[in-house]
């Protein structure tokens, strides 16, 4: 059976990465994997055509497709937009919900060829793998009531942090699951000392604990996950939060690789579809420059193969690409040290083809 | 007039630093501060005693006080109460709350003695000063409605964020004033892109800056602010931000300097009674045993006769103390390097003691 790939290079560095996806796409096709890839538009440059950062077009491509390979949305051009549902980020965020992609797998992993990238000692972050589960069709991103209204002569803002049970369950078997293929710990992190929500949230990972015996389960407040996660990272393997606090999070553990060009993610809904793009942002400030680093992008290939492609073999010879190319001292402008080959995105992308 | 000072040990390690404090402030007194002071219970120790966390008493106490240092609440003794209203924590929400201490000033500050103590590159944490300027009486940690209740036959918990224009004005000012007094570069940390609560902020910020005009007033989303902490810290001055978001990130840039038992807090209310306290925990881990380091304690009184009781040339002593005690190269466990000489937190009192 075909599968579709939809690919949507968004805004920034976007399409200039999306073009070395593009290319090893083609690859893979020619290795024999049996894809059929399309393109559409999201975000502002989406916005920019249709007036929408989702158009009808776009999403229907996405819900006929078995993966979805994302660059980058957003910009300081639609930063001002007065109505927030015109914004790039909606057109990610209304993917994420039409599609029901709740879990989202951040891995924060250091390539040891990079490892003095990293702006913590070596000893804390040699050998770094962290997997972050982040739920991320709930929680205060989504929670009603929101908005900005007049109360008592001035106006106020609010928004609302809610989990159901069975959001947190699902995602909750997601990480447990995860922490079974990997070295079985699992941190969930909330703020059960002061948040209801968080209450229920730990609630539910104990309630689930006892069908995972392999698993070895903790909880943290998210304000010492933050400081555990600059004071001694490795402490971690999988750890599970909400939306938001797995927003902050997964930034924070990426960043401390030194190396956020690196680093894929995956969405997945309930039926294994998924989206894929780089932890990183569009990086307006260096667009168009075709210095921009390709590797997350391209390793969302890899992710897409192995998550929703069921492809595994193929998506090693990717990362196996990666790593030989690291191995030959080639690095893109972000990841540059003393002594190594400073490369474009294009010539990133022809290296990364030429060992696959 | 003679200021009233309220002590509260609290629970964990909280006793023991609050001991080396009450030394400090008899020394204090004799070197001719005219202070009384009093002690109080909050948090588990004061649930043990009258079943709440804050009783009536150590409020009224409170409200009477010029100023109050408080140790450190909670522990897992308490965790696992039921009801969220008697934990300790709310005995220091409550205090919060109750004397409207919105204004929270956590420094983030790296002792040149300690500088090997910080888990990053020297390079990107020699000379760090951060001031992290945080809303304390509002948003998701006091919104309504809240709770865990039943809906479509499944619990669901909830939460809000909340924020008003006055209270985004009123702690919008004291950091563009923290601003005029430091470098002059203000950072307001929201996420704009998502949530509502915080376009408000972000608008409220910017409405403020014309008065500031000496203020260079720029806005970060939190995911970035997390990223850019562990990145290069230094690019930040006075960082100003809600409830949540800045428990997480003041915690995350505490840990920066590798050494958070070294770091006081201020938390003022309008009319400048204010509340002083470690950036640390309660460390039940170590409670008893005479190893916790009661720098940030004894500090947290040089910051009260700073901004509470206007005696800046006596902070200014205590901090000297503090300084020579380290150039000795006197460290209690959690600061300890080689070459330098292990102290109980008895010891470190007396050094500080024989130095003021
Ligand atoms: C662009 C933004 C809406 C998004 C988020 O906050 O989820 C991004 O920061 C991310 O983490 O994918
Ligand atoms: C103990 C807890 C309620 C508190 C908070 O979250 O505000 C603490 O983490 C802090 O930062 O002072």
């Amino acid at each position: 059976m075909t599968h579709k790939v939809l690919l949507l290079p968004g805004d920034g560095i976007g399409p200039e990465i999306a073009a070395q996806a593009a290319r090893l796409l083609k690859a893979c096709q020619e290795a024999g994997l049996d894809i059929e890839v399309e393109e559409g538009l999201v975000g502002g440059s989406a916005y920019e055509v249709h007036g929408e950062p989702l158009p009808a077009e776009t999403l229907e491509k996405a819900k006929a497709a078995s993966a979805i390979l994302l660059g980058a949305v957003g910009g300081p051009k639609w930063d001002k937009l007065e109505d927030l549902s015109k914004r790039p980020e909606k057109g990610l965020l209304g993917l994420r919900k039409n599609l029901g992609l709740f879990g989202n797998l951040r891995p924060a992993m250091l390539y040891p060829q990079l490892a003095s990238a990293s702006s913590l000692k070596p000893e804390l972050v040699a050998g770094l793998d962290i997997m972050i589960v982040r739920e991320l069709t709930g929680g205060i991103y989504f929670g009603q009531p929101r908005g900005i209204e007049e109360r008592n002569g001035e106006r106020v803002g609010f928004n609302t942090y809610v989990y159901s049970e069975s959001e947190i369950e699902r995602i909750g078997r997601v990480a447990f699951e995860m922490a079974q293929k990997r070295g079985k710990k699992l941190c969930s992190v909330d703020k059960a000392n002061v948040l209801e929500v968080t209450i229920l949230w730990r609630e539910v990972m104990e309630r689930l604990a006892p069908e995972y015996p392999d698993v070895e389960l903790s909880h943290m407040y998210v304000d010492n996950a933050a400081m555990q996660l600059v004071r001694a990272p490795k402490q971690f393997d999988v750890v599970v939060t909400g939306n938001m606090f797995g927003d902050i999070l997964s930034d924070a553990a990426a960043m401390l690789t030194g190396s956020i060009g690196m680093l894929p993610s995956a969405s997945l809904n309930e039926s294994g579809q998924g989206m894929y793009e780089p932890c990183h942002g569009s990086a307006p400030d260096i667009a168009g420059q075709n210095i921009a680093n390709p590797l997350a992008m391209m390793l969302s290939v890899a992710m897409m193969l192995r998550y929703s492609l069921n492809e595994a073999a193929m998506a090693e010879r990717i990362e196996a690409a990666v790593g030989s190319v690291l191995d030959d001292g080639l690095r893109t402008a972000d990841i540059a040290s003393e002594g190594t080959r400073r490369v474009s995105t294009v010539e990133m992308g022809d290296a990364v083809l030429a060992a696959f």
